[in-house]
């Protein structure tokens, strides 16, 4: 290595790695450093096998540091919160003033904001990344959504549009997203809505395998069949993988022997959160966490099932005539209609925390960069940009003309199924809260009145009428006394 | 006043003054004050209209402070967050070791345990106390949880005991809680609760009036039956109340001219946060809260009702003859089962934090203190105590066995009314949020392996299996790949 590199990248595990790779191969020349040198050495190993590329390893974090061109830009990919705040304690130590360190973990966003003032006081830039993709996303091109300082993401931009995946027609998966820690709210919420779609396959998966008794081999064929229209997208066509893997260790397909238990890493649960915190309903993906919780109780459902079998609560669902092929249509389009709820609610929190921060956010934009190398990537986000497009100030998904219109299209179908799911004791969470949702929302007067009328009651809380404006209270208990003596 | 008195009580808005005086009208004299005096004088005023009670008004802390026997106990009731550690640090200054300040605000549990530390350094006690009943029950009768020294609880148990509510055969409704600020988050959660049960009423209550087209004064009829059922309750109560009060402005019952926006004051927003941290599905209180959001959005609701009309998208549903007598009692028990499934959530929730903190609540207690004085008070809550009763170690009140039969017996109306619902574009997301929490929580093999099959092909996160213990990894890609060529 004789002339300074133009990157560097820490953090060698799996992400770090691809990453890595994925920018050596690009043409910008990358120094790389873990805290475990056999990561440096393996990371080495494979940019010579994988095509010679610029790739240049380092054990001690000072020579890393000084490999870099100035302004020098580190990319950091180490487990969210205190790793993070060694690693950038280690390599501040040797950088510049000017110099950038940049995030690419799953972090809070506060982390990254607290971060960012940090490293202003010594002069240096700071930026937090979403990067989604996986293994194979971020070696070959993930989707990045880099928030924080403007300058720096300056620093860097021709890498990462180089880097990002490349969808035709509406190009690199990656913008600057705003500042602050507006990256890692956006990633985090694109994970929540991977929550979301996870589900809501799951709950497909279910009703077609428990209702309409299709076999494995059937559900790869739908779900490839799916694959190909309105529902293109990773997740649907991992799934159609997965009913094609057989099992290595015993007869039958693999799924059928995958323990019914879903691990999560935290983005779902802050997503939650943060829609709570903001008053945004997300109940699509609040259902499909609490689907991952009541997953991982699988000792108690096990004991649950046996107490509810012997009081004999299956044999009251009512008998159902299922017509397998209606039933496959009719799945899809609940399975797309519910989608857009959960999307309709992501892209809501977002810009109610964009409102909260003044980050500016452009949703349509986001739609764009997620439309390549993420994991919710889909054909589906092309409508959302178009939506957003025509109208940046949308209210909500729902009443896009477009989405209106395939809403109306399909709800008949969406509600059947969900009836039908009810009825034979089939949990369908994430598509029947995503009905409740629509169901509510178009709904020009709830019985949200009552409610109101409760509070007043019992606490005083006044309410607002219908017919004058002004802040009401009345005495409830006293005059339903008097009417009742 | 000639001696000391007993307790003092500083913050005379609705909830400290009617608090006050219940604790002088049970004989034990009492020091009053507030930052504005004009709120003492009228407490004094009270005090005297109603029976000479032995209420004493102090216009400045010190004076107010110094005429409270030692050790002292006083009570503050003020707005949680600031206001609470402004009035400590006023009070605190003329208050001597071992003395006690006790927060009866719905405060959060972490303040408690901030300004708990923060007393101890001064030689001072603390407690958190939830007090639920609004100001009736503040007058005559709450339900208290007070958490935190129980040293402090032991100086005026003796008040509490006469203050609060009084439950035939199940005593008075309080009891100490635990450590730190558990009474605050177990009055948290009572609040959750709350947030759930006035929703899956406003479901009923939807139901029955767009559904079955009952009037006012028939809605008005069943609730006051059902409050003599095992729905018998202060929110059924109330409810069948409101439907009887006429609009005093106009032609027609009230109810109809209150305003569909709910307001909220931030208990339920944690519920829903803390459910989330803990890793505990808590879907009815988290609808009921989604519901709250989604009908202050009244100006959105409204435009999305005329998208929707204008696509035809009534004229869909799914006719339906529904004979009202039978759609009452079906509602009746929807109702019923999904109370009981947002209780099961409620008391989980508790459980997972007092196993977080160490705090070794008792649910059953916590059921019987509920009994009478809060808002949530129901006759049904003699069976979850009994539940616990027969199982402190309950994993979930759905599967206690009593509570499993009535389950049974009502899930045939259950799953009729929410399809019902469904099919008149009703959204119950209530009811249909604790069923799907019902057949997930019985059902032994739950979609989640495939979820976690995705999960493993995009994240390598690994999987277990049903019949081998350990963790596996799969290349679902590869394979998929070589048996597609």
């Amino acid at each position: 290595m004789a002339t300074p590199t133009r990157i560097g990248l820490a953090g060698l595990a799996v992400m770090g790695q691809n990453l890595a790779l994925n920018i050596a191969e690009k043409g910008f020349p990358i120094s790389v450093y873990n805290r475990s040198t056999s990561k440096v050495d393996e990371t080495v190993e494979r940019a010579k096998k994988e095509g010679n590329l610029p790739l240049y390893g380092f054990h001690d974090p000072e020579s890393f540091v000084l490999s870099i061109q100035k302004p020098r830009v580190i990319i950091i990919l180490v487990k969210a919160g205190l790793p993070v705040d060694q690693t950038i304690k280690t390599l501040s130590a040797f950088m510049d003033k000017g110099d950038c360190i940049i995030d690419g973990g799953n972090e809070w966003y506060e982390n990254t904001e607290r971060r960012e003032k940090e490293m202003a006081e010594l002069g240096l830039l700071y930026l937090g990344m979403g990067v989604s993709g996986g293994e194979e996303g971020a070696r070959n091109g993930p989707s990045m959504m880099p928030g924080g300082s403007f300058e720096a993401y300056k620093y860097i931009e021709d890498i990462l549009l180089k880097v990002a995946a490349q969808v035709p027609d509406s190009g690199p998966c990656v913008t600057y997203i705003g500042e602050g820690g507006s990256g890692n709210f956006v990633k985090m919420v694109h994970n929540g809505i991977e929550y979301g779609d996870m589900q809501l396959i799951a709950e497909a998966y279910d009703v077609l395998r428990s209702v309409g008794k299709l076999s494995n081999a059937e559900l790869h064929q739908v779900f490839s069949e799916w694959n190909k229209g309105e529902l293109l997208s990773f997740l649907i066509e991992i799934t159609a993988d997965i009913f094609g893997v057989k099992d290595d260790k015993a007869d039958g397909y693999l799924v059928d022997k995958v323990l019914d238990k879903t691990g999560m890493k935290g983005t779902g649960k802050w997503t939650v959160q943060q829609a709570a915190e903001l008053s945004v309903a997300a109940p699509t993906i609040a259902a499909s966490l609490d689907s991952r919780f009541l997953s991982g109780l699988k000792d108690e459902r096990v004991q649950a099932a046996k107490v509810f079998e012997s009081s004999g609560v299956s044999d009251i669902f009512v008998e159902q005539t299922v017509d397998k092929n209606q039933l496959i249509d009719d799945v899809r389009k609940a399975l797309y209609a519910s989608k857009i709820c959960s999307y309709a609610q992501g892209m809501n929190l977002i810009r109610a925390k964009s409102v909260e921060k003044g980050w500016d956010l452009k949703l349509g934009e986001l739609a764009r960069i997620w439309k390549g190398g993420c994991i919710i990537r889909a054909i589906f986000l092309d409508r959302i940009k178009g939506a957003y497009d025509r109208n940046p100030d949308l209210a909500n998904l729902l009443v896009d003309e477009e989405f209106a219109k395939e809403m109306v299209e399909r709800q008949s179908a969406w509600r059947r199924v969900v009836c039908l799911a009810i009825n034979s004791g089939i949990s369908t969470p994430g598509m029947s809260s995503s009905l409740a949702y629509f169901d509510s929302y178009r709904r020009e007067s709830l019985p949200a009145n009552l409610v109101q009328a409760q509070r007043d009651y019992f606490g005083a809380h006044t309410y607002e009428r219908i017919d004058v404006p002004g802040a009401f209270h009345t005495e409830w208990f006293k005059i339903a006394k008097q009417s009742k003596n």
